[in-house]
């Protein structure tokens, strides 16, 4: 299929995601915001939204649907259930399905939370010369579990999932600077360096997503993610749960530059 | 009373205000994050803390109580009932009392919302060569209400309210750049100069606090104000509510720099 300027317009790529097409969205619709999607009975919602309030790194709420909704102001025409490139369903903290839509796993009770994305920010970071590797190379970004525990909230906790980049020393400010102005897309990174640190303990075996190499005279780069919700589902298994499969977001109608703070 | 450095230490304020002191806290305590204090019954909870997220300008949320507890990590040892210099007890959206603690109105289904309050800038401010009149004249901050309605979320509702800083032409970039690298304070301003364009009448009256005096080559310029939930207490009228008096806040332990994105 030909591709043009107007296919990576946000409603035309939902649309294909819509008719079923499926891929990670990194470099999708560039300059417009993605989101992270978690949706959950109505008597979770405030563990959940007091979740993301204690993790704001992991956890930046863009959007919050009243119950059983399945729109949102950032993407209007959207359909939750059906225009993102892959969901996942869970029960009791269980992986139960990975459908392309979600239309019969649908509840009235569900509120659906939309958080920040790491992905916006790489169009900041390249236009800033940092390379970002995973686009280079037409991979989902890998992700890794960590040691670092999340502040928990009612009934729900678990660690902290980040992402990580590649950067050049000589990169690493603009890098930090770059995303530090983007506290809705995970702010700055953190952590630079050994993956020990965080309790990784091999970058060429993400938990989610795909490997990268790292040169050696790179630094591996570490934002928090938004797939830190699906790792507190698993840990704290409500009875039902609804998320994006990890690398394939909502593409939202919001500009990135909306989110800067300066 | 004499006052030596380590009467500004946190703790010491808040024992001050414990033992029955009050005044306005602009200025106290300073490299130390002050917060606005809202507590509402539980079955209220979800409805605030939403529209803390709808409303992330004049709500942003620095943390979050348990129900009943009067106890934060903010400010380890403190109790939320006595060391305000000045609450605000409501009933149905009307002030009811104003007393210097509210051990006696406190309830065991409480839910503590401390907001981010734009007194922590003031010291960044005052770094970049921003004067701060209402301090220099030893006065509280004047605020404003609005006619710019917040988002709603579940049963409140409400319009902005603004705190208000005269600042020079040639300060006015420096004002903004330092206000916005702190959105967990209110961030940059919601608005720069011709009051009438936020509704505001007249100036020298305003809604809460004490009028400062405005230069004619000044520019006045508006702040999200973490009065805003008040106003929206005010108006969509829960059955009971605590607050901060206005200009009357939580000192934290917790660093201003702590909060600053870069």
């Amino acid at each position: 299929m030909s591709r043009t300027a107007a296919d990576q317009r946000p409603r035309a790529v939902r649309a294909r995601f819509r008719a079923g097409e499926s891929a990670p969205t990194a470099g999708l619709a560039p300059g417009h915001t993605q989101a992270n999607l978690i949706s959950v009975p109505a008597d979770w919602a405030y563990d959940m939204l007091l979740f993301c309030q204690r993790n704001p790194k992991p956890c930046p709420v863009l959007d919050v649907t009243d119950a059983g909704d399945w729109s949102t102001q950032l993407a209007p025409g959207a359909d939750l259930r059906t225009d993102l490139p892959g969901y996942r369903v869970w029960e009791h903290g269980a992986l139960v399905a990975e459908p392309d839509e979600v239309t019969g796993h649908w509840r009235g009770d569900l509120v659906t939370f939309l958080l920040g994305c790491s992905f916006t920010f790489e169009a900041a970071l390249i236009a800033a010369g940092v390379p970002v590797r995973h686009i280079e190379l037409g991979r989902n970004v890998p992700m890794y579990d960590t040691d670092r525990p999340c502040r928990p909230a009612g009934r729900l906790h678990g660690r902290t999932v980040v992402s990580m980049r590649p950067v050049p020393p000589e990169r690493l400010s603009a890098a930090i600077r770059e995303t530090a102005l983007f506290p809705s897309f995970h702010g700055s990174p953190v952590h630079c360096g050994d993956p020990a640190a965080l309790g990784i303990a091999d970058l060429d075996r993400p938990d989610f997503g795909d490997p990268v190499d790292v040169r050696p005279d790179e630094i591996p780069v570490f934002w928090a993610c938004g797939v830190t919700p699906q790792a507190a589902v698993m840990a704290s298994r409500p009875p039902f749960a609804i998320t994006h499969a990890p690398g394939r977001m909502l593409i939202t109608d919001a500009r990135d530059e909306h989110y800067r703070v300066l």
